[in-house]
Formats: C-alpha cells, structure tokens, sequence
C-alpha cells in the first residue's frame, strides 16, 4: 500500500496527458515554426492547446504564453513587468510568504536599484491588508501575491488586494501567482481583474517542465531570453510540443468543483482524525483551501516523522519540495514559534486521493507518534 | 511514401527515448526535490541523466545543466558570461551567421551598453579567422560561435578560434552553440577547450523542450531567472523529467561516427544527382557536415518549391525553422546574390533517412523544376 500526500511538491499525470504526450512524440512531432505540412500540423496542435487554456481562463489566446513552468511564469512576470515599467516607477510590492520564484525575482529587482516592499501576514500566512493599502501609492508599478498559498494552503485576499490597486495604484499591474490555486478552485483573469496570472502543469497531474503565463492585452513586459520570435518574443525557443500537449489535456481533464468537494470530504475526515492525535497542531486556516493541511507534532523533528512515514510507502513534505532544506520562510513569515516550524508537515490532496490512502495515512500518524514517542 | 528532410529544424523522437519518457510519466514522476523515496527514485534518476550528458561531452556532471533547450542554452551562456563579466571588460564577439537566440542576446548586450564586435564570414558562412584575430583584445571577455551553422552545415573553426583566444584574449570565455554539431560530429568540450557549450535534445531525436548548457568548473553565469535552487541556482524550477530522460536516452541513442558513414553516402549519392538538375546550385560547401545540404534554384522562389514538395509529402525547409518569413541572415551575412537566398532549400537528414526517402526527394526535385519550369 502507498499513499502519496505530496501533490503540492507534484502529481502523478493523468493517463489522458501522457497518452495525448505520446501521440505528440509518435506522430505530430513537427516544429511548429516549419512551413510544410509537418510543421502546420503542430501549429494548429499548438493553437488548440493555448485556445484550451484561454478558455479555462476565461482570456484570448493572445493572452496565453507557454513557459517552461510556474518558475519561469514567476520570473517573466516579475522582471519582466517591474524592469519594463522601471522608467515611471520603481516602487513593487509582495508578500513575505512567496513563492521562491517570485521572491527571489524581487531579491534580484531590489539589487537593481529597486524599492521592495515585503506586506507581512498573520499567524496563517494570510496577507496583511492594512499594511497593503499603506504600502499602496501612486510611484507603485507592480504587485504580486500567490491565489492559494503552497505550504500552508492559506486562499490569500486577491479580490481585497485588487480592489486596493484600483484605488490606490491604478497603475500598478498586479500579478498572482496561480500555481497552487489552478484547477483547485474556479479561477479567472477577469475576476478579480489581474494582469498577470501564472500556472503550472506538473501540478495539476500534467507533466513537469511547462506552464503558462497569462499576459493581459496591452501589457508591457520585459523579455529574459532572445531568440526565433517564437511565443510573441515574450519566450522564444522551439515550443516544448509534448509537454505543452500534455498540460492542455490535464486542463481539460479538470473537474474543479466535483473534485473540491471531494476533497474537502477527505480533509474534514482527516482533521476530525487528527484532532484524536496529542498534541497535534493544525497550522492550516480552517478556511484554507482543502487541498493542503499543514500540522506540526511539536517536540517531533519533521525530517523524523517524514521517514517514518516513507519507510510506510506514506509520502507527505517538510515545508515545500522547492526548499529542500531549509527551515521554512512561510511559517517564520507567519510567526509561527520554531518547535512548530520545526516539526511541521504538509499533507497534501489530488482529486485521486482515495479515501483508502488516508485511512492509511492516519493509521501511520498514529503509529509515527506512539513509536517515535517512545524512544 | 513521405519524405522528410527537415531535420536541423526538429527531428522525430526515436523509440528508446518515448518509452523511457512513459516509464518517467507512469511510474518515476516524483518530484526530484521531494525527500521521500518517490522524490528520491527521481533525483536519481535525473542524476544518472545528467551523468549521460557528461560522459558525452567529457566533463563532470557538476558541469552540466539542464534547460529548457537550445535557445534558454545559448542565452543563458551569452547573457549569464557577459553580465557576470561586466565589471572587468565589455567587449564581446560573436560571429554574423549565429543562430537567432545568440544573435539576439548580443543585440540584448549592445542594448545595455557592451560593445559588440561580429565577425564576418566567406561565402560559405565560415567566419574570417583574420577578422577575428583583430578583434581579439585584453578587454575581451566572451567569445561565442557555433560549431556548424544550421543553415548551411558549415562547419566552424573553433579550434582555430580557441587558440586565437588563447592567445589574444586569455580571460575572455569561448561559447560554442553546438546544437546543430552534437550528436553528428565526435564533440568534446576538451578538443576544442570551451568554457560554454550548448546542446539540444530534439535536434538529436530525443523531445522538444529540453536542453543543456555546459559551464566549465568555476565559470561565473549570472543567472536569468530566479527560484527554489534547483540545477545549482542557475536554472530554477522543477525539473522537465519526462524530457530530461528523453533526452538523456536518445543521447544514449547516438551512433555519431557510425551515423556520420551513413550520412555522408547519402549526402554524395544527393550531390551527385543534384548536379544533374539544370541551374541547380549547391550553397554549402563540399566540406560542410553532410547532414545539411543548401541548395538553390535560381528564379524559383523557395516557397514555391517548398509548397510543391510538401504537396508531395516531402519536407524540406527554406532557411531554418527559427526565421519563419525572414529572408536568410545566414545567407545575407554570406553574402551571396538576392536570386540565390531567395529560392534556397534546406535539405537536412538524419540517421534514420533511407535510401528510399532520398530517391523520393530527388525524384520530386526533378518534377518540382520541370513543371514550374513549364508555367
């Protein structure tokens, strides 16, 4: 038996992705950007991909461009936005519990001469909003700030912080971070309004190594790379042809609302189960979304617990899988005091998870604690 | 019967390489980050890839780095090297017949004040060794080159351009795009010694979306994007398996020299029947490397040819994939006759090209000249 209660470090693909990714490798394998019929075969392939993200976005195709991942979305839109609107402002602002792509993006921005400003959170990760509209001014070009965040499952305030824009900084573009929301709550550029919407493939049972920036028309954006004018010379580069298939079919594979509510069973099972535990914390808001439930055994070493439960075939993370290592920011961000942070552990759904695997899951908390208490 | 001779444009992803990407899709798609054994089984599963690659080029993995492909390769050498070297020197080569993707980052560089030397070239795209011996100075602190132009399958002196580096320029770094060389001609980053090296998977049969970039031990990159740490922090992000592993096998896949036999028998058989077609004439140079044959037929613009093939299930190219619509720089740079660039046909094979595919695209060549010939 194993049960995977990772899948907001990954998921498995869908057998629809990797079965749409094998007809792209085997037959329409042309490069788009050739003329021949080869070549307009994967261009119209490459069309219909982007059009079915447009449409789970409620956006134009134009406004789609394929990435290599959240990573490079992140990146493109943070650089990109702040450096190309660096001659009417160099005033930006984000969260403190980031995504690393994205915080690291203003880390870079703040070493060419930009004014970074970092809005705090509660004890949940959820950021501050009075200290949002303090920060909020005319001089301010860009803001950014993730849907849901990745450790502690937290739905951040982006139709609040939107708001504040307009009224505040209506210059300002605003950016979120969809990695960790997308396909696991309705989602549109349209409400609340945002400019830049990136998303991840890997994390929605596609396959890694491709995402998609949204770009709302109009948008001035910087480029990172340069090359064939392929993607609007936004990111140029021989399109990933396979993965972008792949990702286009775990798209249309989504059930977001069937799949919340079943999720959302399966958390409430899981929590009233924890709750037995002594000890236990839940360091989730009970509104986060469903999808991830971040605890902590204090007094237990996360790194402890996790391969305990792995020796189980129980796979669930320490903090996030992109900060192997290190003590994680969102928790301290948060406040939270280090026994928990240093015990805590992500559990996270896929609209797979079978409720089989958790009771599983539960059966090896259980064991986890009474063994390693023990000793 | 189809024939396809666009090869240097992409290539169709062989068996071994589609089969190791399911078994990564189905069953090893943690992510490499993740500390439990399903993160375990993928880190090493990408370390085994990585040390494919090495054992290729002959360096340590420490110096391979996975990217999204060719074109991510060249700017992150270009940009990375150049930026990093700033403080110490501005002046930059590179020669008029690159590829897009470096072409563009050293227009990126002239745009941020470096200055930009690039070095003609003769008829054949073959750069001028004198020209660039002048160039060559103290402040020089990037070289960067192609080992075989993908248009005319020139190959490039980058012995002679490191030894003259050696020489003129001791602390600039040598890039050698060698996308359309690996895989076709032996390559190693000690003979000629490189500090830079960029490949390309789907150019060798392996899927698009990947790449990877050598960098010498204790070469300093400033990084283009920003993230989670993975591949050393110069390129974030989690990892492409499927591609990476795909690519890693159709590396495995490579019979270089065996291969290069079967190419040039091919290539002469071509030659010798392409001297049969009235006011045919042949672009590259009779030492270019076989895969790439660019021919002309002068008064028949290239689409024109290209469109009849393609009628005909055969694809060729005019120019490369990456300049769809543009007229040829590679061919401009040249400098030859508007009458030639303009009706030039890119004929590019593979290992896997038949006997049976080359009578077929001679045959269509024929027909091709005979009947627009008649209109």
């Amino acid at each position: 038996m194993t049960a995977y209660f990772d899948n907001s470090a990954t998921t498995k693909p869908c057998e629809k992705a990797v079965e749409k990714m094998l007809f792209t490798l085997r037959e329409c394998w042309g490069n788009p950007s050739s003329s021949h019929e080869k070549g307009v075969e994967a261009q119209m392939l490459l069309d219909s991909c982007r059009k079915t993200l447009a449409d789970k976005l409620s956006c134009s195709p134009q406004e789609i461009f394929f990435t290599s991942g959240g990573t490079e979305s992140n990146n493109i839109a943070v650089l990109g936005a702040a450096r190309a609107a660096a001659r009417s402002g160099k005033k930006v602002i984000t969260g403190a519990v980031e995504h690393p792509s994205v915080m690291r993006a203003f880390d870079r921005l703040e070493s060419e001469g930009f004014e970074v400003i970092r809005i705090g959170t509660d004890r949940f990760g959820r950021i501050d909003l009075a200290a949002m509209e303090d920060a909020l001014d005319g001089s301010t070009t860009l803001v950014s700030v993730m849907a849901v965040n990745n450790e502690l499952g937290t739905v951040e305030p982006t139709a609040e912080i939107a708001a504040l824009i307009r009224k505040k900084a209506p210059r300002a573009l605003f950016h979120v971070d969809a990695v960790q929301a997308f396909g696991k709550i309705p989602l549109s550029v349209r409400r609340p309004a945002v400019d830049l919407m990136s998303v991840s493939s890997h994390k929605i049972h596609g396959p890694k190594g491709v995402g998609a920036l949204y770009v709302k028309k109009g948008t001035k954006l910087q480029a990172l790379s340069f090359g064939g004018g392929q993607e609007s010379n936004l990111r140029p580069g021989t399109e990933a042809m396979p993965a972008i298939a792949g990702f286009a079919t775990a798209v249309e594979e989504l059930t977001t609302e069937k799949s919340l509510k079943k999720v959302t069973a399966l958390r409430d099972e899981l929590v009233e189960n924890l709750s037995k535990i002594p000890g236990l914390v839940i360091n989730s808001p009970v509104e986060a979304l469903p999808y991830i439930v971040n605890i902590s055994l204090p007094g237990y070493p996360s790194e402890t617990v996790l391969n305990f439960l792995s020796d189980m075939d129980i796979y669930v993370s320490s903090g996030s899988a992109c900060s192997k290592g290190h003590r994680s920011h969102v928790l301290t961000a948060a406040g939270l005091p280090a026994e928990i942070i240093d015990s805590s552990l992500r559990i996270s759904f896929s609209r797979y998870t079978t409720p089989r695997e958790l009771e599983y899951l539960i059966e090896g908390l259980k064991r986890a604690t009474e063994r390693i208490m023990k000793r």
